[in-house]
């Protein structure tokens, strides 16, 4: 069966920016972005583009400051925290302003004894980890819906404010509930979520890139 | 403002066991499983469980012996060759019964440069160092649609077959007609692909942790 007839080149786009262009002018040609104001604009087309799909967009809930507090945070070198390694290496180190440490706990060693201790997840017990520099920070979940309700609990429990929580666990169980909690009281922090099941390390990723330099693929 | 009432404690599910059995019972009621072979309905499980959307079923394609050709080649030792980072974080290492190797080119030293001189994205030039080992490998593409490409032609060139190609690329520009053209002509290769825009590496990491270890969160 090695003997296929020889193929005619495949047609396709290959080249950067114009993928790039193409692909922003279609979200913005399909997504009503006007709804938004000019950061969070920025911020949906991420993460339409993060996923393929431009319905998120009727389903993303933020508050009013949400975009400016995580870009200002940003700049001024806060941390960000990520419930997961994916969400870490989709975060574009380049685009962060001031060089910010990007920090995941869920491997840490000791989070395997903390979470049958707790009772809880290792995706909860790693955001234990992270209460005593949460105070400013930008957090983003991306995956488990208990590291997104193990954090609002530890800001019930005094853990300083984030500075804004960027919520998309994903799931059939506590992703919906875990962001209609935030959402329904963010406890002081700006926020951004996606309403319901979807949501995902892209996502979240997504969304910690556009705050740290919205959109400098068509913008430059 | 930090005077805020005391709240009551947040109500959710902790036990990593019962949110895995009932994220998997939610997608076995939902998703009409029994459509599937017995293998990819196990991996449909763990793509409708990464992303949150029962209906990625519908429009998912497959070679008859996708699974088993993914499964057996995992087993025997092949390489993992993924296109971005994000798909290697996302596959769970130790299901992977040989210790196989996952290897990710798209931030190697010299891919910019090769891009540059064949004219398309970094992560079409990181796909050709795969070239000599792609013989008998699993390939998850779960970012971009010039890798899948890319992949294609360098098997029209004479490039050894993968066992197995899983196929989610994402977003608005050829992520669709990559898709369709692997599921068109899959080249003497298995394939696994998500039809149309959506896609993502978490599906793609899905599909190989599916590939290496089935459900052996419910199973065992």
């Amino acid at each position: 069966m090695t003997d296929t007839p020889p193929r005619r080149p495949l047609r396709y786009e290959r080249d950067p920016a114009a993928i790039y262009a193409q692909s922003f002018a279609t979200v913005r040609a399909e997504a009503r972005l006007e709804r938004f104001p000019p950061g969070m604009a920025r911020l949906a087309t991420r993460l339409i583009h993060s996923c393929g799909m431009v319905e998120v967009a009727d389903r993303l809930a933020f508050s009013p400051g949400a975009f400016e507090a995580g870009q200002a945070a940003l700049a001024s070198g806060a941390p960000v925290f990520a419930d997961c390694e994916m969400v870490g290496a989709g975060i574009i180190r380049r685009y962060l302003p001031a060089e910010n440490e990007v920090i995941v706990t869920l491997n840490a060693t000791q989070v395997p004894e903390r979470a049958a201790r707790i009772g809880n997840t290792r995706s909860a017990a790693a955001v234990e980890l992270w209460a005593d520099k949460l105070g400013g920070a930008v957090v983003a979940i991306g995956n488990a819906p208990t590291a997104l309700f193990r954090l609002l609990e530890l800001i019930d429990e005094g853990a300083p404010r984030p500075a804004v929580i960027l919520g998309f666990p994903v799931g059939f169980v506590g992703a919906a509930e875990s962001k209609a909690e935030l959402v329904r009281d963010p406890r002081g922090s700006e926020f951004v979520a996606l309403r319901g099941r979807r949501g995902g390390s892209a996502m979240a990723s997504a969304a910690v890139n556009a705050l740290a330099a919205g959109l400098p693929e068509i913008d430059a």
